[in-house]
């Protein structure tokens, strides 16, 4: 088994990779495997016993959103019972931001690899303030989410047929030379999205009230994009799955309680650690006792090498943690240490266009002893509440020490 | 006459300065000692006769525009004959990107000062190609001019009330935050420009096609919000004009033939010099000598510290040079050098949200032998072709020193 060969074709597959945003489906019509029982999550597997606040929190929601349970007594019940399934997001070609919570009915965007042909999907962003994906499940939270799957989803698919489909490989190359990393800072790309759909939205013939609230609903959230960027960068990091000897990482998420990774050639085993908490920056009346370990699949845009490993591209977000512009630079040029490759797609200005360090290998990590460097927000602990901060966090690193054991074992079959 | 409060007050009012983008309006109703027979121009003052040929095209593509000559031959006849009038843009409280050319039927976006009570008065960005602020005036020119300014404008301008105005200081300093400077590139302002728009246009009544091709414009242009940001600079070196005493410029502009400058302590009166010709990346099939001196009232940008002065915000466009990002670092550091203050508002990521230089003094610029820099697209000389290329230049010192002899004759009197 040629590892070098087997790495070489691995990252060429995430370098040529061809993202494009081609519409919005019902997550049961198009994600595959997907049933009217099955609660999809963030992150590696874990039991609703294991499960933390926020993620408890969202599946509650989502149980209420579907009609499944009438009231959170019963969600609890069901929860718990057996009754529902829950697996990774990731299983099904998904990723979701935060708790991830996707199930048969919420819209979904549908991207799709033009170079390789898999497709990934991810729900939409539900905005700020109180919001399922950080484990609020109020009456509020599910109706705003009700009118974004119901109204605001369908008429973005609207759009995106009528305009045939948006280059997110274009989009995110350019909104590395526009401030934002891609993970926690979209604000120029959010921008660009709604830009690039607003003609076509005013030409899918949509009442007046559901027009105007898409408009505003992409007006007003600057990370509106995050979830097309995210389904952009896991159809990119699948087309690197499965290359037998290669010790590329095709995955990195977190579900609350652990932390995950999956490896090109070692198949749909996870390698898992505890989830650490983020080192951030909190809103008003939140401390770090407050905060939830590290949660959410948005580590998809590391995985195939934006996000935090983009940070250079991003020197306003080191403000977070009372950093400088040097810092972020220094966060990007640390991640070329334990990467194979430079997607020259993907330049960052402040490098004079070097491209963005790609294709983690999990052997420099376990030799460096660097772990990835990760953007996120901060969920609090409990369920109910939502976000409380913005931060920086590094994954612990046995699950790569793990992977690497896992490859020496085969080799040595 | 105490020079240093006299600056000190000078750039207060700049910093103080909150431009909003309060509608739009013809310019004939909207510009102070507008008329019909009056061709407002970029740059200082300049007679028929020594115009360039780029600021010749857009004069003849205006008296076409406005029915006063009926080919090329009469508008020729008419512009040499002393019936029609030739003012800067600047004596009418009035900016225009390269020729400049702004007449009594043309749309203009107004800018509030809120501070200082102040208007400020800038025409529609036409986008790329073949365009009137180029010099270009064939048919096509005439109908996509007629297009923007009777269609696209008064629609920006109804969603505008709706809005009760956008505050152009805000999205200026989002701008600096997301790869603009706010002269040559304006890709995120725009993008922002036109999301902010999005929901309100489609509150205005507005028949579908005026909708979807003012939301086209928007989505196409990524110079859309130029304008309005030059109004808004403009808005803000007025109110930190004719101040008894004060060294600084508020006011930077070339007209295709001559540069000029005006300063606050000193009136109307312009200190000119040649015009110099920008080194730059030409277009394919174009060269330096085919590139026309200097232009336009962009410079106005660099003259209240964004633009240029900015550039360590937008290391992308050293890139035209062949330049790197320290160039671009070096090149906003430079420029603290000749300046007063710093504006706080206007923060650089890559120097940690230093804010912008601001406040160019005479004295500092004749001290030190540092001119301003300033970023600029390139004219083609001949008129009716339009752009060619985009650069960088320095204007000549000359004009800065006659000012500063001025200072010294009016303190000596």
């Amino acid at each position: 088994m040629d590892i070098e060969a087997a790495n070489q074709l691995a990252v060429q597959r995430m370098l040529e990779a061809q993202p494009v945003l081609v519409g919005v489906a019902r997550a049961l019509d198009a994600i595959p495997g997907m049933r009217p029982d099955l609660v999809l999550h963030a992150g590696p597997p874990v039991p609703w016993e294991r499960m933390s606040g926020p993620l408890r929190g969202a599946v509650l929601g989502a149980l209420l959103y579907e009609g499944l349970a009438r009231d959170e007594q019963e969600a609890v019940r069901l929860a718990s019972s057996g009754d529902v399934r829950f697996e990774p997001c990731h299983d099904h070609a998904t990723v979701g931001p935060m708790a991830g919570v996707t199930t048969a009915s919420m819209a979904v965007y549908v991207v799709e690899n033009r170079t390789h042909g898999n497709r990934a999907y991810s729900n939409f962003n539900e905005g700020y303030g109180r919001v399922l994906r950080y484990g609020a499940y109020g009456a509020d939270v599910l109706q705003r989410l009700r009118h974004l799957n119901e109204r605001v989803a369908p008429a973005i698919g609207r759009a995106l047929e009528h305009m045939g489909g948006l280059d997110l490989k274009a989009l995110i190359a350019r909104q590395l030379t526009m401030g934002d990393e891609g993970h926690n800072r979209n604000v120029a790309g959010s921008a660009l999205f709604a830009r690039a759909l607003a003609p076509h939205l005013v030409r899918c013939d949509l009442d007046p009230d559901t027009l105007h609230d898409t408009l505003r609903y992409l007006a007003d959230n600057d990370l509106a994009v995050l979830n097309p960027v995210m389904a952009a960068c896991k159809a990119t990091a699948d087309a690197a799955h499965g290359i037998e000897g290669a010790t590329v990482v095709t995955c990195m998420a977190r579900n609350g309680t652990e932390f995950g990774i999956r490896v090109s050639g070692l198949g749909p085993r996870w390698f898992t650690g505890p989830a650490p908490t983020p080192k951030g920056l909190y809103f008003p009346g939140f401390r770090d006792e407050d905060a939830n370990p590290d949660i959410g699949d948005s580590t998809i845009t590391e995985t195939v090498g934006i996000g935090a490993f983009a940070m250079a591209a991003a020197p306003a977000i080191v403000r977070f943690v009372g950093g400088t512009p040097q810092d972020a630079v220094a966060a990007t040029l640390e991640m070329y240490e334990i990467t194979l490759a430079e997607n020259s797609a993907f330049g960052i200005p402040a490098l004079d266009f070097r491209g963005t360090p790609t294709g983690i290998d999990v052997r420099k990590v376990v030799r460096t002893g660097i772990t990835p460097r990760i953007n996120t927000g901060i969920a609090h602990r409990e369920p109910g509440v939502g976000q409380i901060g913005a931060g920086l966090v590094r994954p612990p690193l046995e699950p790569f020490q793990q992977a690497v054991r896992a490859l020496v074992e085969l080799l040595s079959r």
